[in-house]
């Protein structure tokens, strides 16, 4: 038979709630879904503080090296033939490093994607609930109605005309009684009518906010991605102006790389820690906000054999009632017809109402049966915990790797356009005239610096 | 109350199907989905077959520029200074062209883990969709075994217990009676017992199909990654043997990214005429492999108020069965219980079962409804129309941007290896020593030609 495909935590939910977690005084924290909780939130805070700590740690690192390269190079002898060893080096390091970068804004590209896959997915699930609950509340008014109708005016004309024999008039009272009593029951089942909790609602504010962080991260990849093109734009003609903006541009970059890091880094440990095991979070949450009873909430929510349908008693009574006013109306038209042809009518009518009720009625076993809204649920938990939470860890891939190939490329630019020869009025690739200090020996004895192959410089 | 989602042709499917279609002989094909006719088949294999043509064109092309390189190039006066115009340029354009080509290759992982993802969710609903079935299947002869059980051992008791009491015995027959008649209403409603089609057979064949293609992409993303990268340090490294090696390589790419772009457009064309109106074309092809009645099939697959349910009447009937059943008992037990006091035991037996049926007739209510079953096909087919062809149009691109890639690669390798400046066994970068014919003049008189960055040579 096969079981349905359901929610389970994946590898990653595993590993990542494993992770020891702590506050502020960096005493241990327990790992449970607890975001109302100080020492939680503190837990939480605590990893995104890292990226602060690492963003930290690679400033010093890059200040110190640029600061080391600056100063306490070793003197050149003036008139050296040879320019500083590996600086061919230092200029394709930055090459690689920025290719690491655009490999990365890629691995961002698909991250983004994928987490806004697993959001919409929750969304439509929660869409799909919204439309489920909406749909048994309209089911219970439409049918609740068409029965108060046809209580109010064919069993009522009935009466009237089957008043002379009042055993038949008795009969039709029976079904009146059962009528309302099936309208009773009904009403009882539209369970999430006047609950303050709206999925929809629910749904369009994950959108929304789902929208803006999509989009902030399409932004900070394209940023980065024309930092890296217009950097290696930069080191191809050797222009030094387009360098020294991209260098100050890297180092924004790299400040939200390490910020966006923090941010993924603490939601990925707490979605973990949500995802290892969400029912009972959810189960009491859900219970807060909407004040359900806890067994009508964990048979959506478990759906399984333990857990019995808490309709289950309702539907039954409804069903025998209804069957009863058939069996009355079918007594009816065997007796009173012949006798009153004037009830043939209503009763007709009221078979016909008994009908669409009956076929309402299996519609509404339909829609409250748990295996719906728990499909939903379980899409909804998918979405988040698979999806959205894969995706979160490429984000997570692609902050690491652009911070390591931004921190590369802002130790080594300074050193590569360090290298750069000075603009000369005859270079085929035109740039600002800079003065370039570092070498001014070697454009007077040596030969010609080496230049990059789409930059070439015509003999004069 | 807001539609649940549901599957509507994208944007994507109509566009593709107002695509022209023709057959071999150019007569137009009208673009309903028919994968049995032959012109429709005809019409597919020339979109597949523009592919090759395009591979005959670039290859032409490659060989025309190539030639046109080699042997009509203006004779150079020897002793010349200058350097071809526009050497740098083809060293640029190349690797241009093969960053563009890495580009293509990122696009190509995403739409590779797209379409895997879109099948994925079609195997995901096929195997929701069997334990659906094989659900339903297992209630209904679980609930006709257990009614069966009552009929023989409880009822049989109850009829030998009441034996003195006529007509306490015709109510317990009438008991049985319905028990038998709801058996075989319930029977009736295991609709795909004996179906020869099994969804789990199909999503296994689907998976298994998927996990060779998926890998067929990743090997060809990973060769031509591979390629470029080693493109790029043969071009970096200044290695001859390399680039020639890669030249090749390149060559039998470019065969193999025309051949999947033939493969992609011609499967995408034909997924987008399946996927602008699906239903006909499932509904007929699963009524020839199921044989079941369309009436049943439409319900499943259309799913809205215009189709009634065809389990109605059954439903009904059962349902009504289930209510006489219990009022008899109930009746019996009044009637019964203070005279025959053995009577109480079987009795209570049969309310139990009559419960346990009440309870399994509610779940088979629901499992038989089309809301579930619908969903399925819905998610198959927004799996199969919406992820798996727009990854399959993620993969075109691809395969259109490595083609364009390669071929301006091919273009370019042999003229930029022929500036590759002679080895010397100074260089730092070793090589093979390959003669340079293409500078002799320019290493006796001019200034060491422009070297790759990674490739510093020391001045001797």
């Amino acid at each position: 038979m096969g079981a349905p495909p359901g929610y389970r935590p994946s590898a990653w939910v595993h590993l990542l709630h494993q992770l020891p977690r702590a506050d502020f005084q960096l005493r241990p924290v327990p790992s449970g879904f607890a975001p109302q909780e100080q020492e939680y939130q503190q837990a939480l805070l605590l990893v995104a503080a890292l990226a602060g700590l690492g963003l930290g740690l690679s400033l010093i690192f890059i200040a110190v090296y640029l600061i080391r390269f600056c100063c306490c190079r070793p003197p050149e002898p003036p008139g050296a033939k040879s320019p500083p060893p590996g600086g061919g080096c230092v200029t394709w390091s930055c090459i690689a490093a920025l290719l690491v970068g655009c490999a990365g804004i890629g691995i961002g590209f698909y991250g983004n994607s994928e987490t806004s896959d697993g959001v919409s997915q929750l969304s439509s699930a929660l869409l799909h609930a919204n439309h489920t609950l909406s749909a048994i509340d309209h089911l219970v008014s439409e049918t609740v109605e068409r029965l108060g109708e046809a209580v109010r005016t064919e069993l009522t004309t009935l009466e009237e005309v089957l008043a002379p024999r009042t055993e038949l008039v008795a009969a039709a009272r029976g079904a009146r009684r059962e009528a309302e009593a099936v309208a009773r029951q009904l009403q009882e089942l539209a369970f999430w009518r006047g609950v303050p909790l709206s999925p929809l609602q629910v749904a369009e504010d994950v959108s929304f906010v789902e929208e803006y962080r999509w989009l902030a991260y399409v932004l900070l990849l394209l940023l980065e991605l024309l930092v890296c093109l217009f950097t290696l734009l930069g080191l191809a003609k050797q222009s030094k102006w387009l360098v020294i903006v991209m260098t100050v541009m890297s180092l924004l970059v790299l400040v939200l790389s390490w910020g966006s890091m923090g941010l993924e880094a603490a939601t990925a440990v707490g979605l973990s820690d949500f995802c290892s095991s969400p029912d009972t979070y959810i189960l009491n949450l859900t219970q807060e906000e909407t004040g359900l009873s806890s067994d009508i909430l964990s048979y959506y929510f478990l759906c399984n054999q333990a857990v019995s349908n808490p309709f289950q008693q309702r539907l039954t009574l409804s069903q025998r009632a209804l069957a009863n006013i058939h069996s009355q109306l079918q007594g009816l038209e065997r007796e009173a017809v012949p006798q009153f042809p004037s009830a043939q009518k209503p009763l007709l009518s009221l078979e016909e109402t008994l009908n669409a009720t009956e076929g309402n009625f299996h519609q509404l076993v339909a829609l409250l049966h748990c295996r719906g809204l728990h499909k939903d649920y379980g899409a909804a938990l998918r979405g988040l915990c698979e999806d959205a939470l894969e995706g979160l860890l490429f984000l997570l891939l692609f902050s690491l790797l652009s911070a390591g190939a931004l921190a590369t490329a802002l130790c080594s630019l300074p050193r590569a356009w360090a290298l750069f020869p000075p603009r000369n009025p005859s270079a085929s690739c035109s740039g600002s005239h800079l003065s370039e200090p570092l070498f001014p020996a070697r454009l007077e004895t040596g030969p010609p610096p080496r230049s990059f192959p789409g930059c070439r410089r015509r003999p004069h």
